[in-house]
């Protein structure tokens, strides 16, 4: 692309960087931004800019927060029982989306995965043990991805928790709502066979 | 969608302004920004606002610049025998990248469109008027959108630029190079038929 600006070029290239945003998007996203008012355009970087400068995560659970303990952890209608185990905020939001939920959540901040360098010192996982062991809850629930980074990363927790004697449960995987059988994954439909639940009219 | 930061859902509305970039996109925009240095957003903030206050447009083509003139006008090695009119200085790089241009640009800054509320008066339509009686121009070159909008701002110009005796041309319209013919759609492929060029193996 040649660029008669190099103000332009430089935005361009700001906003190429985001993950799945190509040049091509990023000079229509620059077009839009030139026609917005200026005022618009300054509160956009100024939000920005805080999510590096004044963004907290909650002492607790390490979800992102504007305190230093998160609505949900500091929540008088929230059970203590329960500790959900997620991977990231995002996975938090998507739970709370559902309104099945009403305990607590620890996020790890990422899944073990040796391919990408990450590996258990990494993650919130020390935190999480000394959680477990001082609120004592009675259930932990691992709500992480089906995939591999995710049952490595279950199986390392599950061994950590083990010795403190806390109920540990994983969320169900098989097929989903919705979904027809013809179209399902081999090994979704053959998992979600081998693990099927008691079916009632009632 | 719930959020536990303000910070974070501010952030997530700025960027889902953005054409085609929806509120769950935009959280992933925002989750990979708050994985970069400091340093990086910053940068990237300031540059999305350098776009409001630093840029110029040419004062003789309309494109955006960093200086009065743009770099195409003021080069030595353009011909000012031609001018190519153009909607946006989107289309300007895309002519440019074709490398088989070499005159001026006239940037409309947009198409005459009752529907969307543009005007010819809302374009830069008058001072292309005065541009080709002051420098003569041996060619006006139309590079717009095929589209209604396209040819209605054609038109007008057309009957504005008439009675200047300058030749007007339009980019040809017809068949892609590379496209298949059953799969093109039939407007197009009638047109391609009745325009059709003298063909010549020498």
């Amino acid at each position: 692309m040649q660029f008669t600006s190099q103000i332009v070029e430089k935005a361009v290239d700001a906003l190429s960087g985001f993950p799945g945003i190509g040049r091509r998007t990023a000079l229509r996203l620059v077009m839009y931004l030139m026609k917005r008012p200026e005022s618009e355009v300054g509160s956009m970087a100024e939000s920005l800019i805080k999510l590096k400068t004044e963004l907290q995560f909650c002492n607790k659970c390490g979800t992102v927060s504007d305190n230093k303990i998160c609505g949900i952890c500091s929540s008088p209608n929230r059970t203590e029982k329960q500790i959900c185990v997620i991977e990231d905020f995002s996975d938090l939001m998507a739970l709370e989306g559902t309104g099945q939920y009403k305990g607590l959540y620890h996020v790890l901040g990422g899944l073990i995965s040796p391919m990408d360098g990450v590996g258990p010192n990494d993650l919130n996982i020390e935190s999480l043990v000394q959680r477990v062991s001082e609120e004592k809850p009675e259930e932990v629930i691992f709500a992480l991805s089906a995939t591999v980074e995710g049952d490595t990363t279950m199986y390392y927790l599950g061994k950590k928790l083990e010795p403190l004697n806390v109920k540990i449960s994983c969320i169900a995987r098989g097929i989903s709502i919705g979904g027809e059988l013809e179209y399902i994954d081999e090994i979704t439909l053959g998992r979600s066979l081998l693990q099927r639940t008691t079916y009632t009219t009632s």
